[in-house]
């Protein structure tokens, strides 16, 4: 009998490329809050989500993962990777929550586990400025006065350029925030006649849990996004820039809840 | 309304990671027939596919793709790539045809266009020797005497060597063969209790259109799988191996047959 | 005794970055002849060749290398890179010569040979168009009406776009030509109060052998440069764009000749 | 005037590959101290120095850089790499010193500054565990117990894996250490009689300052070496395998002292 959460399958399942959840998570953030173009949020946002504001959220993250095993960590290029996730704010059954538009990661592991969960990951490259622990010039410090910056390419072209200053400690998150998630879980058809049918295609709701924030620091921000000849995230151009934030979070995956189904739609 | 052949989906569809088929490739492929341990296949045959023999082929393909449109192929970023494709013997139904258990690319589109595909593609980095129009040290030649070398290398360790010397003109392709391809379509489950049912799980069988193949050398080959923790590749190791081949060929993908509904086995 | 035309220097010298000489090439080009600002050309001509003309080319070569023991092409992975390439026209002691301000390749072999004959070789990202046997969509032609792209990234940023549509037979090649290129041998010193003093700075001649041209298909061009934080590439921005060129050649090298010690300058 | 401290120059200056000194960098360290055979340790050492003992040390780190002006590790593309460094005990004149046979990097402008003192660098692939501020199975804790894991490839082929346990805090440095590094600068000639005679070849000993050292753990560690077709690291295979440590630290470099000509060796 052969195993495996996802394709490749084998008699042990260790061949797979996602192994088995749960998923473990440790990451460090920089974020930054925008306000893009009220049209082009209405305009990506699926059909089963309401318009709320044109409040988007940036999130760059240096990611480490796990599985129950904690096998990963040791041998990191199986689980060290970068993300740049884009947020809009939107409304479901007068609840608020964050959809994705965009999302791009540097590890294929990563993109499973993500398809498998509805973000629309592609590869992309993205770079952030690393905290050290002895402070200097080539090491700004998680304190005020610390400035970082992150990029984004995709396809060999820049894509986004971020920077941030921190000021001051802060309690809460930036918004929309990550575990506000609504994602589209989408498997295409090839069969003639169907291209337009998805086998698969869902409303979900992520359920992560056990997570944990470290200390926050918010402070002012910059954000570029540069044109594509694909990849349409300048819809979502800043037209103003909000606080930028910095911090650690930890989250485990395990679980998902269906909110609807969107071949009926 | 949005639009995508898959995620992610904008008004215009044109930030869908893999566009709509129909999806044209050229390639430049190197291949090396052998036979592994008769165990090993039959462990790694789905069981909706019958054992057949232990023959199997490991193909190395440098592609070129491109859409209707055909503006992928000079921005070549977007277009080329290089694949490891491993497959098996099997029958079904009392016909002959082929299974991948393992197969590597080095782009996400490729990867994406797979899984739709039923491949269980993979990142991994393949390198294959290229002929050129002037003979040299430097440049081997499609023809009696050329001498070329592919590998495969997945997250940062060796897992295959291959070398091919050219011998004289055939007329047939090696076997097992792509164009026999008989795939399983995986898409998991999320939501806890669900890890070990499927929300797609199918057995396909490809329909690629417009197969051409250029002129085909064969020689003698040499073929090695090295160890990996996680990869099970080496399950497959040749016990001989046989010929080695060089050709190139071309295909437009856009349909596909479901064959069997697995959640229901 | 340690060995090594190169560090690292080892008992047998097989380590060396670099081989010993003779290295032989052969390579696929597309090539973009073009005018740039008279004065950014001067600005960018080392003080001891005269301004000839605002001529320059864009050279874009998918290489292949060997040895005299010719085992690297058959591990690819040590033999294959992409090279961007950018000449200005240029005079010395009253010949034409050219000279490369900016080159890229994206492998550290050839970084480290190129920087011994003064080419100043960094990492970057080049994609160039391939042609194959079988014609298609995917598949452009070294033949009339075969269009092809190149594109050139550096540290995650387009800095080139080049495409060329292929016209007619032609018997010259592009100029100015790498066959004419004098080069700058530069090696710094690191103690303190040297940083203006090179430790070796000369003008240099390559001397190439055994040059081969396969067929040159010449044909109408566009090229762009995209401005970087870094690289001053956009200094030669176009003024006007030439005739674009694809051609295969190979050529071996294993001399230089110095022309002019520039510390006395 | 054209201006750069490396290739390629420029009327600013701003386009050389490594920019003016001083360098100032930050970086988290994983180290395991072992020992080889004393034959290939010797056999490894160049004749200006003299063996002292069969000590060696590996040291993987995670690095970010800047310049004076600091803007590098704003665009971290710029700034951040990875390293694994093999050092061999040695003596010169009497005193301990480092020597380094082998080291590897995974970006240019590193490359290149390294070449500059000395140190042999290549390319190659660094992965190192990361500590987090939140502990949990995807963050392993610089404190008693934690686990951390470091790997190299080159030229797609695993080269060395290793761990570290920590145990305790600890107050003294891996040795041999980086801080004693004796270097052999080398450019070669490519004029043809002159292959062997080295334009450059001298001892050099670096000139660090402001060298900072964060909190020391000790703890036990594992190390191996993997056979490579041209790399010879695996000469240096471990006999025993000592102490790992973790720690971060910070450095400048802007000096560097010559200690011989050994053109006339």
């Amino acid at each position: 009998m052969l195993k495996g959460y996802t394709l490749p399958r084998s008699p042990t399942g260790r061949s797979s490329l996602a192994p088995r959840p749960p998923w473990h998570y440790a990451g460090d953030c920089l974020a930054v809050e925008f306000e893009a173009d009220a049209d082009a949020v209405r305009a990506l946002l699926p059909s089963a989500l309401e318009f709320e504001s044109p409040r988007c959220c940036a999130y760059f993250v240096e990611w480490q993962y796990s599985t129950d095993e904690g096998e990963e960590p040791l041998d990191p290029v199986n689980s060290q990777y970068k993300e740049s996730i884009f947020l809009l704010s939107a409304r479901f059954r007068g609840e608020s929550v964050a959809f994705c538009p965009f999302i791009w990661v540097d590890q294929d592991v990563s993109l499973m586990r993500g398809l498998i969960q509805g973000w629309p990951k592609q590869i992309g490259s993205t770079w952030i400025t690393r905290a050290y622990p002895l402070a200097g010039r080539a090491a700004p410090q998680h304190a005020p006065g610390g400035r970082f910056g992150a990029s984004l390419a995709v396809k060999d072209r820049r894509l986004v350029d971020a920077r941030v200053t921190l000021f001051e400690p802060w309690t809460s998150l930036p918004r929309p925030s990550f575990d506000k998630a609504v994602n589209v879980r989408l498997f295409p058809n090839l069969a003639r006649g169907l291209h337009d049918k998805p086998a698969l295609f869902e409303l979900v709701r992520l359920k992560s849990r056990d997570v944990r924030v470290g200390a926050i620091m918010k402070g002012e921000a910059t954000l570029f996004f540069h044109d594509h000849p694909r990849v349409e995230l300048s819809m979502l151009r800043p037209r103003t820039v909000g606080s930028g934030y910095r911090f650690s979070f930890a989250l485990t995956v395990d679980d998902l809840e269906t909110l609807l189904d969107l071949q009926e739609h």
